[in-house]
Order: C-alpha cells, then structure tokens, then sequence
C-alpha cells in the first residue's frame, strides 16, 4: 500500500453565491487546486456532495464537474454520506492512489444551498436523517440536535450559556480566514441572547446554510516534492458509523462513530488523543462539538463545555479547534465540510494558516459527521518532514 | 497492488415491491451475499444507489444499510454516478480490497422506484441529464435517448423493426431467470405494435421501473478459496466520462466513455473485445444496446442491430448479451442494475447460469452506463482457473 499526500489544494469563499451553480462552485475549487499544483489533468475525479439531486435536480456531479473543468473522460463520480460526504470523497481519494491504480487523483466537495429549485434546503437536509423513523414525526434536522442538546444539558447537568464559547471561539477565528462567510466576532452577550431556532438551539449555535466548493489533489508521497513544496501526509482516513436514528443508539449522547473512528486513526499513526495539536471538528451546532471533543477522547463525558471555558480550545490553547472559523463562522455547504477541513488542516501543518495560524502544528486532525452521527470519518494530516 | 476476487453474491427478485424500503432491499441482498459465504461481518459496505434522496428522502443509504443488516460500526458510504452507480459502487469496493485497506468488502446496488413519496421516479431520473442545459428543454430521460434513437435511424438508415430482436433477445433469457422482473416472451409483432413513450422509444424499446438490490462480496484473489468455490477474479474495472449534455459530445451516437472505459478494460487484461465470451450490457433502451455493442468494439458503427439479426447475441452465439433478461427482461432498478450485471456474470463465469448458461464462459464483461453516457464503467470477470 502506497503512502498518500497531498499536493495541491483550492478553495472558493464560503458564502451565497447567488451566481454560481454546483458545477461553478466546484469547478472554482478543482481549477484553483490544478493551478496551486501546475497541472493541467488528474487521473480521476471524486466529488463529495449531499443534496444537489434534492435542490437541483442534478446528481451525476463526476462526470458534470470533470467535463466543466476540462478533463472530459476521466474516472468520475460522487460520493454521499450526508454532511461526510467530503471526507467520504477524500476516502475514496486516499484508496485510489494508495492502490496504485492513480497517481494523481483531484477530491472536491461542493454544495451549492441557495436558490433551491427542487426540495427546500430544511427538507433535503431531513434526509441525513432516517426517512422512515425519525422525520415522519415532524422532526427537521435543527431539530434533532436541539433533543441532544437538551438531553446534555440535562444529562451532564449543563446551562445553554455554557456552550458560548464554542461559538465565540469560531467566529474569532473566522474573521481572519478570508474564506469564511461571516467576519463579526460574537460576544457571550450576543450568544445568550440569539433568535432562538429550535429551542434550545439558537442562531448562534447553529453553523448557517452556505455554498462553497473545496478541493485537494493526491499523489504517492514518495513523488510528492514534484509537485508540491509543502505537500501533507495523509497519516489516517478512516470510517466509522452508527445508526441514522437517534433512537437506536446505545447513548444518544455518545457519538459511537466518532469514537470508532478516531480510535481507528489513532491506531493508524501510533498516537494518543493528546498528541493531535489541533482538531477541525463539525461544530454544525455547538452540541456536536461537545460530542464530538468527548468521543475523539479530549475531553470526559459531559466536560467539554468546561475545556471550552478554559482556554484550551483557542488558536493558543492546548487544543485549537475550528481554527479557520469552524462549520459556525467559515460556513457550512454540507458535501463542501469536509474538504474544507482537510484544506485548513493541510495549511495549518504546513505553516501557511497567517494570522490563524495554530503554533508548531505539527499534527492536524480533522473529523467530517454525517447526520447526527451516523457517518464519521477522522482524517490525520502531518508535514512532510 | 493485489488481485480482486468476488467471492459471495445475493440478489432480490426485480420488481414491484410496495411492503419494501430501500433499506430492506439493501438488507436483503447483503444478507443473501453474507449467507452465500457464510460470513457474518465484512469490513466495509460501499452502496451504489442514484435517486433514494428524490423519491424516499433518504440520503446517507451507507450507515442506514450497515445498520440496518447488523453491521453496525464499520465504513459505510454511498456512490453515485446516475444509473452507473452499482458499478461505481464496485470500482470502490475493488480499490479499497487492491489498496490493502480493507480485506473483506460488501457492495451492493439498490433502488426503490416503486411509491415515490418525493419527487417522481421520472423527474429523479432526469437528474441524470443536464439539469441546467438539458432538463429545462422539457426533455425527460427517455425523450434524450428518443432524440439519440431517431439521429441513429437517420445517420445509418436504421429502421424501428430493426431494433427488435434486442428487446426479443432480453424478454427470450428473462423467462428462465427467475430473479427477472418479467416471464414473458416478446415477439417481432408485439415489438412493432408496442405503445409509444417517447417517438420512436416504445414500450418495449424501454426497460421497465423497477425495485431491487443486488451485491457481491470481494476479497483479495489469494484468499479467495478460503470464502468460495467458485470465485471469481475481477480482472479490470475502469471507468471513462463524457459530457452530461447531448449536445456537447463530439458525436453522440458515439458513446465515448464507453469507447474509454472498455479500452482501458481491454488493456488492463491484455486482451481484445473477440475474446470477451459474453457481454452484459445497459439495454435501458433498445438504442443504448446499439452504441454500447459499437463504441465497445463488437459492431461497426450503424451495423449492431444486424449484428443482433444475425443471431450473434443469443446465448449460443458468438457475442451472447443481456443473458439473465438485461435491463429490459430482469427489470432496471437504477443503481442496482450495474450490480445485477455483476451477480449475473459472476454466475455466467462460474458455469452457475442455469438454463441461461453461456457455452464455456470464460471472460465476461460487464458495462454500466451513467446517464445517456456521460459515466460509463466496464468491468471484466473470469473465474479462478
């Protein structure tokens, strides 16, 4: 099994693009990424994306995107795991070239959210969720974190204030990130005092519908200075699931899948949770960034709204996360997520993140959900030494 | 890199199935491929499926399924590449086996055309078109392969009759295949009076919509003895592209990823289309099993339904294809058909075809078709000698 890094990335700004259709947006991403590496053609194509087929009427984005950009013929096609689907496509992306079967694979990850045609955005987005058992009861998908969070908060014996600073901490972060949708920084005041969406969820709790596309390209590592003067090992890729259903879950308020996963990764490199030196996690809402800080193993059960309060996650804390703006402040174009992270994360370890940049980040992790929980794949990057 | 082995199958019967969701079909061919094998736990499940988030709001068909059959927790996701998404699904399954990275793979294809609760089955399907280009036109994904049709009749002075020994061929093998949507035999005068769908598509040009879900299990080739007698080595599965639009091919009674992909095919195993045995190929459309016999090299451009008058394409002829019933006989649940392809030469290339056996069935291939052509995947199958 070959060795994977990346060699190449591209990004567009997260925000509404009013103007632009799916094949824009990810053929913004995928030129931007050739460009970045100076090439002029890739062996294949795979795109992460979620509801393109709901809100407008287009599935089929391989073939769409790599005929778009100029490399009509090429193997192409989409990978789906809801709001995974971008890592889902760095998946498929590490294991081709891991195989040997290509040598230089582009991944892309687009949503394209605004000017729905087809489903409204809140429908399409019910489909993460299980169709048969959880959403005919009335349930959307904001919904379906307000019961984790309310269930937390009464669980761990939490108050929705303390979870202020998991969003602060991102639209911080994000008013550096030239990429991100939103550049205000948010007070605790502010937070407290937010529209309230689906209680106890608010408007500050929530990451906000978006487009964007983002993009890298992947080689063998051993030929990976041809192409790139800071290319990233990709030291771990790895799956792990649960049921769509909350209801089916041994504990709701533990994300098995992330825990699966990030167990998995950890085995992979040979490390411990503490040796990660920051972590782009899915802080769709700001109960699944607890979630998650709790099952990747920083933080103990019911503890991570604490970690959050001390200081730790901060761009100079112990353990940075949303370092770019996070899913809350850099946006949230679902299929586009988890590139995005992987985009962040490779110029973090490679020293080019400017003013958000994490100090000696050396080991980056990040973690795409899908649903609720049911789809988590855990990426570990690291420099090439 | 290592050699790929299929060494388990299980399939549902095509058809109309209202008491099941897409989740029980799914269930239903995984479980019958674990019971083949005799295993009760696979590595990674990778699902081709194309239009579940349109007609049941369910995306995410990944971790739902690997739930859904008790396997819970271990990588799951979806591919898509329109109604290529079973073999799309397969070209995953492969690389994550050839890399290394997984020892044990399920795929499996599955659709549930019947009791649309979204969208309706045929705007779905035009999701396979050029939503932006193409769709707004009018056009449905039938009309586009009208259109191909009627060029086809006019550029090689083709007739409509001429067409049917395709159909008659599929509906003959469909009869004794007892998993095929439909039993019943179609005569020349059937075929020349059949309703009209889209001038000059008729009834019986057309595949029928259908349920089914059908998967393979694969393994690395020098472990397959220890799964199955009769397994099965996929000597190449390769995917090539077009553009989604008709009419922004180069030519489009030429279907250019098929030309590509059954190339690329071709030279992985070192061989010529003349030793393929027989050919499993995307008859969703009578005009469909025209280009692809052509742009795969068995026929000459504007000469496939002479070739198919000739009786080359029946199972005792030089080039047998659509030999469990095709898309038109066994039924075309979309992202299920390129796993029924599979299944069913999987059988052919074991000698396990039953009255639909193929004399000496050595090398079979298989090709899967993505839209009107934009996404087209080939995959060749031998048995272990």
């Amino acid at each position: 099994m070959r060795d994977v890094s990346i060699v190449g990335i591209g990004q567009t700004a997260v925000g509404e693009h009013w103007d632009l259709s799916v094949r824009h947006l990810a053929g913004q991403a995928v030129l931007a990424a050739m460009e970045d590496v100076g090439i002029e053609r890739v062996d294949s194509l795979y795109i992460g994306n979620m509801i393109s087929g709901e809100t407008a009427g287009q599935e089929h984005l391989g073939a769409l995107v790599a005929d778009f950009v100029g490399l009509r013929g090429i193997e192409a096609f989409r990978v789906e795991a809801a709001c995974g689907s971008g890592a889902a496509a760095l998946r498929v992306g590490y294991m081709a070239v891991a195989s040997g079967l290509a040598d230089l694979v582009m991944v892309a990850g687009v949503e394209k959210m605004t000017d729905a045609v087809g489903n409204s955005v809140t429908a399409a987005l019910g489909a993460a969720a299980d169709a048969d058992y959880e959403m005919p009861h009335g349930l959307s998908f904001v919904s379906i974190n307000a019961l984790l969070m309310r269930r937390y908060m009464y669980e761990f014996d939490v108050k929705h204030d303390d979870f202020a600073e998991l969003s602060i901490n991102a639209h911080r972060n994000a008013v550096t990130n030239p990429n991100a949708m939103f550049h205000n920084r948010v007070t605790r005041e502010q937070f407290v005092n937010a529209r309230m969406i689906a209680d106890p969820i608010n408007l500050l709790d929530s990451s906000p519908v978006a487009d964007g596309a983002a993009a890298v390209i992947l080689c063998p590592s051993e030929r990976a200075s041809e192409y790139s003067d800071h290319p990233v090992r990709i030291r771990a890729c790895t799956v792990g699931t649960d049921s769509l259903a909350l209801h089916d879950r041994r504990d709701p308020l533990f994300l098995e899948a992330a825990y699966i996963s990030s167990q998995k990764a950890y085995a992979t490199v040979g490390i411990k949770a503490e040796d990660i030196d920051f972590f782009e996690l899915h802080d769709a809402f700001t109960i699944m960034s607890a979630l998650s800080l709790e099952a990747a193993g920083f933080a103990r059960r019911g503890q991570a709204t604490q970690l959050a309060k001390e200081g730790v996650i901060g761009l100079n804390g112990d353990l940075p996360i949303s370092t770019m703006g996070g899913l809350k402040g850099r946006g949230h174009p679902v299929g586009a997520t988890g590139m995005y992270q992987i985009v962040e994360s490779a110029l973090q370890v490679t020293g080019r993140a400017g003013p958000n940049q994490v100090p000696n980040a050396r080991l980056g992790m990040a973690q795409n959900i899908g649903g609720s929980g049911a789809t988590i794949i855990t990426t570990i990057l690291e420099a090439h030494s």
